[in-house]
């Protein structure tokens, strides 16, 4: 940590923060610029605590922090890339691993073809949703425990495992009884009890981004879960907020290639709710993975034009089934 | 609603959305341009699920929302002005209450302190932090129900009603036993289930907006919690998240002119988290006051360079003690 | 500036740093940390280019600038306010000038009946177009040099000086023969032969904010006009680009009040273009005076139905009258 | 068009519309709703002007334009792929063309060494800045025409077409007479008399993509070139700004895949200024192809630390001698 002193910052100023930092076992080592003083700060652990005290005391200018903020995610922690095992798939190290099916479960002929059609075309995994989060209180919020048991009767008939969305504590357990991977949803990035509940869960988790998170808060919403115990974190990139309308978000790309450098856990694309455009998921699902994603999360319905929810962004099974051999021919060459 | 057909939309196309209409029992209506066709649908009522289902179909190009997709929040629906009554404190209708108090409740004496003094000073309404949302699982995350007890106990000693946060649905019943007002953080926004059990509260609720919330997410968020039978909402503005990093926040004065002509809920703004920085406080406030806000969310801090969190945009006693008499004399000619 | 090296920075790494410094005349005090060692640089002057060849050295982590990358328009360079004089009109340090008019100049009629009435309601100056930027090529663009002999007509009728954008460098002489104050637009805030040019005139300038500018680049913009021997520069904030649609843009008065804090130059308002709806004019205009604005711009037409541009967010003839009291009522009390 | 009336719009209201349409010799068709009345307008042309004329009108709620503002540039337009021709090489309908070389020239040996490594690693063109915009007034800002001598040169040499920047019109001429390709930079998206200048000029145009542009005023400002008679445009994506910062900008890959369904002028992608981090370049490289992208523009420096700009996001001649066979394999199997 270093802290930038006023121009105007008195003697005494200088003394206090030294003092301060004194107080946290720690040691402050002045540069004497010409216009301002700079003291950085020695030893460990230098906590948020002490970043926050100094930002307020008399003369200091900026207290700027060296060292990211989150540790257990850090590449640096585990230089070493994280591969979860989902029910024997294996996500990370360059996987290109495949979650299709519907945004919401509504029927079970619905999932039921659905599961079929994608194992067929090569999917690895089965998304779907039973809790959805909707903007409005009046559209459909999912068929609840009974999507789920429907999800996990599709499981025995293709052996796909299941991912699906968990909104609130108290239904962790209950989710986790039928699904493989638990998925938070991007509203719920900085829910915070929500995820130490998953965290203290032994199941592994798919951490979508927030519609307006940076990397960096990101990543210390993975270490909510790690610091509980559980490292077995999917991260997912599903679109930022932008000032740009044209599509439904802004699929953010560079995080996916940041990630690669900056953490160890994996990271899979969903172009879906990227792009909101079911004709820019083929393009941008490529483009995902040539930025090295570990994997794809796809929109599927048989019947887009009758989904309940998020139509415009789902594939027919028919365009799934021509994405995959690109798929494949795209992960031939990038490993 | 209004469907805006593709150039090359078929006929087959367009009795299929006419058909989708009428299954709903509503009229379209068709209107024959030179390249496209329009259809306006009328009737009763119109649903987010029809036009979800017709933004899929075949030759569809755009579905248009007319009405606004929220309807207990708006203006329309209730012309004048809803007063919120906090515990004998009236908020709305061109009131200018204010609420101050510390970030984060720390000890009895901070608490105390502040409590005697902004009430002092003027201030109507104490706040204070119990729970605490924290990016970082390693930063302080407030004293829980004991502050809860400390503010109580600075209630009875000063007569200010409190307002503090609730985080998640489990602890609601908890803090309402405490608070006159109800906090739903920036970050619990879109937290549904939490929404629904503040609307099943009796208490009043401070609905904050959400970092990167459009205006119309944040009037779906307040209806969520009317739908559930609860209509003393106040909102309150507190920066959203832009390209700009000057400034903490960016706080957003266009949305509280707005919410005048939309709403008929209250509306306060909260310049401490809007800029981020105590000398931008009292320019803001004043700016949120004038753009026609019906109060005020100030945070003090007896010694804010020892904060345990949030110093940098709180105002000393004394700083908060010179805002009042211009919010005073502000609010005088205002109204 | 601190340059900040990484955790696995070679000793030869670190003496190139210092070696590169050195080459400038400035010399580096290192701070070793126990994970990474940290290089305070002293002297002066710290240069641009410096920082650029810093960045990109084997081992640097990261180059942290700490001096402000602009000086003649800082607070510190010149701690009174600048006050600018328009013609006789005095721009800063408190002033509430009022700029009002069309958006574009139309007809002889519209401007004279315009300024008459605007001057009448106690405006300051009058605005007009006469090069219009326009997204589209196919919109009106303005009358040229026939609106500026017109505006000139209504300055001699009515004393109002006038302040009209200019575009391009080349029309910088014949828009200067006519304007009392040179417009830079939104758009050209970073045309760098534009700012240069105004630089070169005897002119003011009142330069707009771009709509996606931050607040550093902005005041980097007045340093390129100040650094052709200009200081007489009024800044303008006009809203910024942000992900909200409710509202043309979102007009940042976090800016303004930052602006009186970081450098002397005068800041006006424009809420016209900052809300784009005629409703949100007044509450946006008492909101930037209030947040310490010297000056507002209000879009003004007597019959914004058929404006040509900007009609939306016009006020009529009508509306200015009745804003004006309430300008000048607050600006009683704010000084 | 379609025109939404207020609820409560008067009939008086109604007739003014149709009258105002009927004087544009288009036809109002009107949809009678239960809470709105809804105008349909027929006929070509329907305008600009119209649009912002009826936005204004007394009880109109809000205008929605259906056909898209810009014409030339679309694809109905031109249903097929536009190639364009710089000397000899062919740009999109799935070029995989790629662009390399310094930020800015700088000396004779760099430009020259670059010019031959690059050609030799398989590159098509050659870029370097002989005019630089910086946001500072105190950076270099490029050699001028002695940089553009220095270009032709390297082409005699290479053989490489050369792409440059040009920032004002009246250097169009000048840029004109040595490059290839001109360049207009993301600060000028929207400079309106240079893009006419360049329409007027023979060159073909690479038009990148302004800061906060949004995908339509993009498309406008192309419109703008082609209006006046060139139509050899070839689009650059180079990165948005948005909240995010730790990369320099979001590189919009959903842009270029909705660029390919909207227009029929070629896209490229520039990762260099994307994305601001050149260990970044590669993955997003990649995927701007597999979005779609006819080509790339990388930032090549023989030795990025001395580099006197965006040293950062340069790649030595070694990394982009490895990133040109990822490129020609990912190529091969896109198309």
């Amino acid at each position: 940590m270093v802290v930038i002193m006023q121009n105007n910052a008195t003697k005494a100023d200088l003394d206090a923060v030294l003092a301060r930092v004194a107080e946290h076992n720690l040691r402050g080592s002045v540069t004497v610029g010409e216009s301002q003083n700079i003291v950085g700060i020695i030893g460990t652990p230098i906590t948020v605590a002490l970043q926050e005290s100094l930002e307020s005391m008399s003369g200091v200018r900026e207290v700027i922090r060296i060292s990211r903020p989150y540790k257990l995610a850090t590449r640096e922690f585990h230089p070493l890339d994280t591969i979860v095992d989902v029910s024997g798939i294996k996500v990370g190290g360059g996987s290109a691993v495949v979650m299709a099916g519907p945004c919401a479960v509504e029927s079970e002929t619905q999932i039921m073809n659905t599961a079929i059609a994608v194992k067929k075309a090569g999917a690895h995994m089965l998304r779907g949703g039973a809790f959805k989060p909707r903007s409005s209180p009046y559209s459909f919020r999912g068929m609840g425990e009974e999507a789920l048991k429907l999800m996990a009767k599709a499981r025995t008939e293709t052996g796909l495992p299941i991912v699906t969305e968990v909104m609130t504590p108290t239904d962790v357990a209950l989710v986790a009884e039928y699904a493989d991977l638990l998925q938070i949803g991007a509203r719920n990035m900085q829910n915070y009890q929500l995820l130490e509940e998953v965290g203290r869960s032994q199941r592994p988790v798919l951490l979508k981004r927030g519609l307006s998170a940076t990397f960096e808060e990101w990543m210390l919403s993975a270490e909510y879960i790690m610091n509980q115990g559980n490292h077995n974190i999917i991260l997912c990139e599903r679109g930022i907020r932008t000032f740009e309308t044209a599509t439904r978000n802004t699929l953010d790309l560079n995080a996916v290639a940041l990630a690669k450098k900056r953490t160890h856990l994996p990271i899979i694309v969903d172009p879906s709710h990227g792009t909101g455009k079911w004709y820019l998921v083929q393009p941008l699902a490529l483009a995902g993975l040539a930025a090295g994603a570990d994997g794809l999360m796809i929109e599927v319905h048989p019947d887009p034009d009758k989904a309940t929810s998020d139509g415009p962004q789902s594939l027919t099974l028919e365009h799934f089934a021509e994405l995959m051999p690109k798929v494949n021919a795209l992960a031939g060459i990038l490993h």
